[in-house]
């Protein structure tokens, strides 16, 4: 049986956005079924969460004595038991990693610098100025494309799709048309919404 | 034939850091030949480089009609036929990936973000701390073992290493006498070696 690690409490502003929801889509995707152990909030800092996960970081994915950590690499790791998630054809599965890294390298580290600045930081206007140049870029590199490579959804845009809800607080992605009906398509799928379900579920 | 883009010339303080060396690096560990397109630094930015590069940024790796970009994947693509790199073994290849996606995730954005920072930003010291802590974290999961995972060099410790080079004009990196060993370990190879040749010979 699949386990992955999450909280059992955040506060509201993050509920939805925990790193452990990625996996889980991901699994729902699959169609492989998981359980939630389930830490509170402060745990994931203990010595013996961290002998598995040395940043203290939330999920962990395990199954029969295989213990993995960084959601990304979790979500290419469910990706090899589900075609849709990562298609077998050499340039098209190349591409869907292409674009988990582009989501988690090349845009999640100035989403996160953004996201991290209290309103009155005087370094917010540069990091925002800096991000929304570096979405305009990937709107225009999604164009009229239903998702990253084209027509079909993979874990690129599973990935690209939760760093851009992120933002959800902001009119940063909202403002952009192309941007926005993307993260809208990507949501709207079955595996989002049961995988949010379950993360909400889990919070007492 | 494989065809990279690299700069034909950057300042001092980024000779051996430019992403394409990661690529180099991977390629001479497979055993694969290539050839550099060299671009003047600025060309990246023009629109005929972003039709390939949404983000205008060094490497491109392109094979036979595959154009791909990002330097991890490019890294992860390559080591799909180089088995030191991504292990066969199901757990040892997930491990390896693992490691990859902390090295651009969970380690590089820190780097990052402290290394952009001038001397004198007030914001510098708390950049400093967090990289500090981040570091120490990687440090005691490394222990007394040769690489990340253990007792092989895979692509996870190609990126790690590179990534941690960023800070060799500090002492964040050589003041750990597990981390700097590391460093030199990954960077004593001949693959490391031959492809920093290659990097630093194409600067004119």
């Amino acid at each position: 049986m699949i386990e992955i690690s999450a909280f059992s409490g955040v506060p509201q502003q993050i509920r939805g956005l925990v790193r452990d929801l990625r996996v889980r889509w991901a699994l729902e995707e699959a169609g492989l079924s998981y359980v939630a152990r389930l830490l509170p909030l402060g745990d994931q800092k203990k010595p013996e969460y961290r002998a598995l996960q040395p940043f203290g970081q939330v999920p962990i994915f395990q199954e029969d004595g295989l213990v993995l950590f960084e959601s990304g690499a979790i979500v290419l790791y469910i990706g090899e038991r589900c075609e849709s998630l990562l298609p077998r054809e050499t340039g098209a599965r190349a591409r869907a990693v292409q674009w988990v890294v582009a989501s988690l390298n090349s845009i999640e580290p100035f989403v996160m610098n953004f996201a991290m600045l209290d309103a009155d930081n005087p370094a917010r206007a540069g990091a925002e100025e800096f991000l929304r140049r570096r979405l305009a870029e990937l709107s225009e590199s999604l164009g009229d494309k239903p998702y990253l490579d084209g027509q079909r959804f993979t874990a690129g845009d599973l990935l690209m799709s939760t760093v851009l809800c992120i933002l959800r607080g902001t009119n940063i992605v909202s403002s952009d048309p192309r941007l926005s009906a993307y993260v809208q398509r990507c949501t709207a799928r079955p595996g989002y919404l049961r995988a949010l379900d379950a993360q909400m579920g889990d919070f007492h």
